[in-house]
């Protein structure tokens, strides 16, 4: 039987573009992950890792046009925003070698022998190794930072870890052309081609993760195929850490008094954070939690007025499209739902963006409308109207993991008046990230950043953006009573790599730090 | 149906000592995890953590005699080892209150505002938070330390989780024994009992893993009772992370140098480590490689002399001691295996340590005697003879994941000469620890510590010993944009609380540190 086609398709017009590949047998993955395997000795240097990552934004920012171009034929988010995209890509690249360098991620700890401790302490010399070949998921909606070169590869890179990409099949033309720029970026090091291994298919994409060699997997999707392969990493004969982005409502919660101060403003922020993107961001405000009365009124009006000014979108491909459409239409269904501004379709492909209104009180107890708790993605977003602050913590307690959660107070709440404390106090617990008087999405590559959350919103502790990305690629190793010569350097006495360290107890700077 | 009595048990004898408790039904499972869940906000103050964990370890020490007697009853492992396990187990608690009180573990991060960057970083600082209820699934060699006030549950309480513990059957009584003077501890800095609660019975077990309201778990024991609760938790609705330790074979080199230079020296050596505690540890030496030829057999030979001298010793419990004369019987039988001292029963419910040796060649390729590669709980250790590293080598690849990995070498080959780097590079993929010239047993409790391994060493790349095992019961958390009144003092400022930290990429000592 021969293998399936991979067509590039123009969402804007659901026409085939080109035929790029055919998706990957099971022999062709085995082959992939082998190879990878093989070559994961090559990325042992840091130096070399980081100056490798530093080719690979260069070399993308020299493809620019090219990869941009591709990019808006696959996918339709526009020249502007992935121009953007691919600026950000390739900071985040040069951010990760940035922190290969430092090497504060290898979390060097020495502890010279106490034979007076209870046991007796031997001499331990404790750093982090990389876990081997790491598959990479590709999400659908950010062609360039979180798909082939995204955070996922340049994390698991940093770490000294080859990775083999399953493409996202809305846009394999673009997954091609990235590959190959991040293959020549390797070269240019001397590195194998196959430190970065790219397949198409779904079934390429299970047995990937089933793979033997396999030793980790980050994933950025939906909670229907990210949780399908977090159970395939777990019921592996050696289950291996599945690193998933599943989903999430982001849920907002503006208060009274920040109604009262800033309806119009929080209305129209509202409305620029939902439709941003056509509504295609996993941090997209889903749940807004509104109070009733004359100044979330305001607030709605506000809303109203700029999401039906807000321009019509193409989706990134027809099935979210077919999948956001009727997930609007059951939600607007429901009893007790308004739809102030209806989301539906707009000429061609495109869809309006749209937001539904419903007591919160629909919310919570016996019959509420659970459709409205769950992520619809696209322009959709549901504002809850509570009556008093009670029922809108009833339904911030009903919520699963969120990747953020935001709270909107007035000036007096920001300083700590109020229900300020209360409600940090409830959003902690729902997400990864907390904001104050902002919009979640924009998501921003920086040490402090943590993008992940609870269940759903991930399906482990991790983050993938920021630093501290990389520690998910990771494993630690001690080494007891082993002679100077035969340590690798970096847990020497004489800190050959100037690496910071704690030695015995005590933290130490390194010879790289800012 | 009444609740299952739980008996305590004289293993030296197999007679039931007393009635301690009953198993847990589904309700009272509920109903500690609740309780626990409902106390978490108690543990939030690092400050009375630590001392909580301090007036834990005073209280345990003050209450040694009736603890040590218990455990020896019910155990067999001997006053003295007990009596030393006991001390260790204090010395962990007060790391871990050690830990607390530096607060390094929070990992606090702190970016101020970048507008420059691409995307622009908004106000960003990031800390870890306690996950909440831990489930603890207590171990049977280690009454004390990998028990009800071992390093899981240590680690959790410093962490800020409050604890439901599954006892281990082995040992009932000193559980309920230990848990009283837990809750005496935490009286003490008036913390509710239910921060650390205590159920028995197999099913309540499984019951914990499942309970909505344990958000992860620590395992010590077996890879098929761990393997069913690990699988349990990867299935729940939201899966949660489970830290087991399961199995290892704790693979040990002698390269052909080391044993010309000191035969008798590792001989010794390894019976003692292998007959230590009984064989009862999971860091014991099951699998040791040893050159074929003249300096191997003086080797085998002291190894026989010492081992035919060492005592019996009762296991743990009856089904233990069946299934150790069991699989020592079936891996003796196996073709080309001999017993230089057989393994087998002894006087009354004791058993006699013995090892093996066979061919390494028998270890690989086609009818490979599996059996001699998985872990036999007792005093038994395997010894293969190669005739060339290769065919080590090949053994080496064959094996599973491990807590740790040993290579004796010659004093040449320790100082880089010879197969030494080659032998580290081979056995740094195969476990969590690698020593040189020394032995396994013995698991140091220090900042550089690592108790963990590839599968089915550890179901997750965390470590169960050592001050980084709090890192297990934690997650980021990110606040952005957030005033200063409404930020937890962890990540104010003027950082209040003296913590190490890093801003804006430089990394800030604490008030704590050493």
């Amino acid at each position: 039987m021969a293998a399936a086609q991979v067509w590039s398709v123009d969402p804007r017009t659901g026409r085939r573009r080109e035929q790029v590949a055919a998706e990957a047998t099971a022999g062709e993955v085995d082959g992939a992950v082998r190879a990878a395997h093989a070559a994961r000795a090559q990325l042992a240097d840091r130096a070399v890792r980081a100056a490798f990552l530093r080719t690979a934004a260069a070399l993308l920012e020299k493809s620019r046009d090219a990869l941009v171009e591709t990019a808006d034929a696959e996918t339709a988010l526009g020249p502007a925003r992935l121009t953007g995209e691919l600026a950000r890509t390739c900071y985040q690249l040069r951010a990760f070698a940035g922190v290969v360098e430092e090497g504060a991620f290898l979390d060097v700890v020495i502890d010279h022998p106490d034979p007076a401790a209870t046991p007796p302490v031997p001499d331990l010399r404790r750093y982090k190794i990389p876990l081997g070949v790491v598959a990479v998921y590709a999400a659908s909606n950010f062609p360039f930072a979180f798909s082939v070169p995204g955070g996922d590869t340049a994390s698991a890179l940093a770490a000294g870890c080859p990775v083999v990409v399953k493409a996202h099949p809305d846009h394999p033309a673009t997954s091609e052309l990235v590959a190959a720029v991040l293959r020549a970026a390797a070269a240019e090091h001397g590195l194998d081609s196959a430190v970065l291994g790219l397949v198409h298919g779904f079934d390429a994409g299970l047995g990937l993760v089933r793979h033997p060699l396999v030793a980790a997997a980050g994933f950025t999707g939906s909670v229907r195929g990210g949780r399908a392969l977090f159970d395939a990493a777990a019921a592996r004969p050696a289950p291996i850490p599945f690193h998933g982005e599943l989903g999430s409502l982001n849920p907002v919660v503006v208060t009274v008094a920040a109604a009262a101060e800033r309806a119009a403003e929080i209305g129209a922020g509202l409305a620029g954070s939902m439709t941003l993107g056509t509504g295609q961001f996993c941090v997209k405000p889903g749940l807004v939690l509104v109070p009733a009365g004359e100044a979330g009124d305001r607030l709605v009006g506000a809303l109203a007025e700029a999401v039906a000014e807000a321009p019509a979108g193409v989706l990134l491909d027809a099935r979210m499209r077919e999948n956001f459409l009727g997930g609007a239409a059951e939600r607007a269904a429901l009893d007790g739902v308004a739809a102030p501004v209806a989301p539906g379709a707009a000429e061609g492909q495109a869809v309006r963006p749209g937001f539904l209104t419903v007591p919160a009180a629909r919310l919570t107890g016996p019959g509420a409308h659970d459709a409205l708790l769950e992520e619809c993605f696209g322009p959709l977003t549901v504002v809850a109207r509570y009556t008093d602050p009670a029922e809108a913590s009833a339904v911030l307690a009903r919520l699963p993991g969120n990747l953020s959660a935001t709270v909107h107070l007035s000036a007096e709440e920001a300083h700590g008046g109020g229900d300020g404390p209360r409600l940090l106090a409830e959003l902690t617990p729902l997400a990864g990230r907390v904001l104050v008087n902002g919009w979640p999405t924009g998501v921003a590559v920086a040490p402090a950043q943590h993008h992940g959350g609870p269940y759903p919103a991930t399906t482990s502790t991790s983050t993938s953006v920021g630093a501290t990305a990389v520690e998910r690629w990771l494993r630690p190793v001690t080494y007891q009573t082993t002679p100077e010569p035969l340590l690798p350097p970096e847990l020497r006495d004489d800190n050959p790599l100037g690496l910071p360290r704690r030695v015995d107890g005590r933290p130490e700077h390194g010879r790289l730090e800012p």
